[in-house]
């Protein structure tokens, strides 16, 4: 990783974690549930979706402070989805970021309840982005919306739990991973995409892009399962294949899995220099997340 | 209740079932989540925040079309808040309506799921009135998500369950309901006035109308629950009781539940009144509330 996007992510790391706080300080709510939602908002996370939209809006030349409540937005639906993730009735994670997961921390109703709200603020955030056009906000509240519903990360979370103990085909494993962890993170793309007013053509390569980087992303959650260093993960390791949940590794193996992934890093990366000059900030980002310890 | 409100309120009940309906055909997602989704959206339901928004639009001299597409939203995000209220780490309510509630007839990682995608459909449904202008949209989309969030009916069912099996003071039970429920009904009558561009003055008017209504709506709950019919409930009576939660009948008696339930209906016709000529439709609904059966 070259130090000047080493730099640039922790600043915008910081950035999104300042954002977030704003928020949450401007959250009311009962006690318990404002506990429960600061304690799942503030804290380590990788915060790679702000960050993805942060950079796509510096590569397309417009202000990053454009794109500061779509980011919140987008971490916040993030968090959102793995409170609901970690419940008992779904994934049953103990553990997240390397600290109790919020309904283990808290309690199950209350954990089910901060999810809900979480959801509602990111949707009140982006309505109450009075820097941007109305033209705009409508825009982003549309992808959001539809990357995260039925036909998107929810559809795929679906698929993601009708899918464990069951020996499922390569296809199967990306089409889901397309939804579940796909759809948000090619939402991210867009929602730079129109923060900075990008035409279809552009929108349509951001799609490719975020789709592309879903997919190394993924991948490399796959391959940090079966490699990774636990005290790094914040989580215990071989978790998925403990849930009888089918990867990159177990359906492919380490290596082919590994070469898949450098093949999607060539193929945003491509994508990433049809953005002009300023595109390589989003080609340093992929090598990033492909190699990525946590 | 006279014929004339009778016969709107199923016209507007029809056509809120229409559109739902149709929202639920453009729905596309994974088998097993569509069906969770259709079977909680598609039913019985009473549609009193569709019909009440409906009614605002048209008492205000705004055309009921404009009203089609808040009315859909307002009412999934009541049925995804069903959903999600009946899990067993919630309400751990077994019916709803008359049949099994949405994680018994499927399980509880869909029902989640489900409720999860219905409140992502509202926000989206929203941003694609394309019938409505972007500023109209954007108010309509603020109005929703603060009125279903932290601060109001998530923070509601939070309060909702901590109280349970606790001895709790009328003015906690109050907040409580102005969250859970008062919210939501108070949030449909102000979309109601946004649609058909209300001024600042009539938005407070229908703040007040819909707190009154919201009151009543839970008063007539309560009482309800302790002398209903179990066949028009759809569920079994005294649940509440059973659960340990504290009711206005538990606390203030039915006699005394019963006047403030009169009391609220005088205060919601007054402000309705206000509304001019055209609000004596709202009075009429307010009545009709009051004396509901199920």
């Amino acid at each position: 990783m070259e130090n000047n996007l080493s730099k640039q992510i922790n600043f915008l790391r910081q950035r999104s974690n300042k954002q977030l706080a704003l928020h949450m300080r401007q959250l009311a709510a009962p006690k318990l549930l404002k506990e429960a939602i600061d304690y799942s908002i503030l804290g380590s996370g990788k915060r790679v979706r702000p960050i993805l939209i942060y950079l796509v809006v510096r590569a397309l030349g417009a202000e990053i402070k454009h794109a500061d409540k779509p980011a919140a937005a987008i971490e916040l639906i993030h968090n959102y989805s793995l409170i609901h993730d970690d419940l008992p009735a779904m994934d049953d994670d103990d553990m997240r970021r390397g600290k109790l997961s919020c309904h283990k921390k808290f309690n199950e109703p209350i954990a089910i309840l901060a999810g809900d709200a979480i959801q509602a603020l990111a949707f009140e955030v982006l309505a109450e982005a009075n820097e941007l056009s109305l033209s705009t906000r409508i825009s982003l509240i549309r992808e959001l919306a539809s990357a995260i519903g039925a036909s998107g990360m929810i559809g795929g979370q679906l698929l993601d739990l009708s899918y464990e103990k069951k020996k499922i085909q390569l296809a199967q494993l990306e089409y889901m991973h397309s939804l579940k962890t796909g759809a948000l993170i090619t939402a991210s793309a867009r929602m730079g995409g129109l923060v900075a007013g990008a035409d279809a053509a552009t929108l349509s390569l951001l799609t490719n892009f975020g789709s592309a980087l879903g997919l190394i992303f993924q991948i490399q959650d796959d391959i940090l399962d079966c490699t990774g260093n636990e005290d790094q993960l914040g989580k215990p390791k071989g978790s998925d294949e403990k849930k009888g949940k089918a990867t990159y590794v177990t359906i492919l193996g380490l290596q082919e899995a590994d070469r898949r992934l450098q093949e999607q890093c060539a193929r945003a990366s491509d994508l990433a220099a049809d953005l002009g000059p300023d595109g390589r900030i989003l080609q340093e980002l992929t090598y990033f997340i492909a190699t990525r310890k946590h």
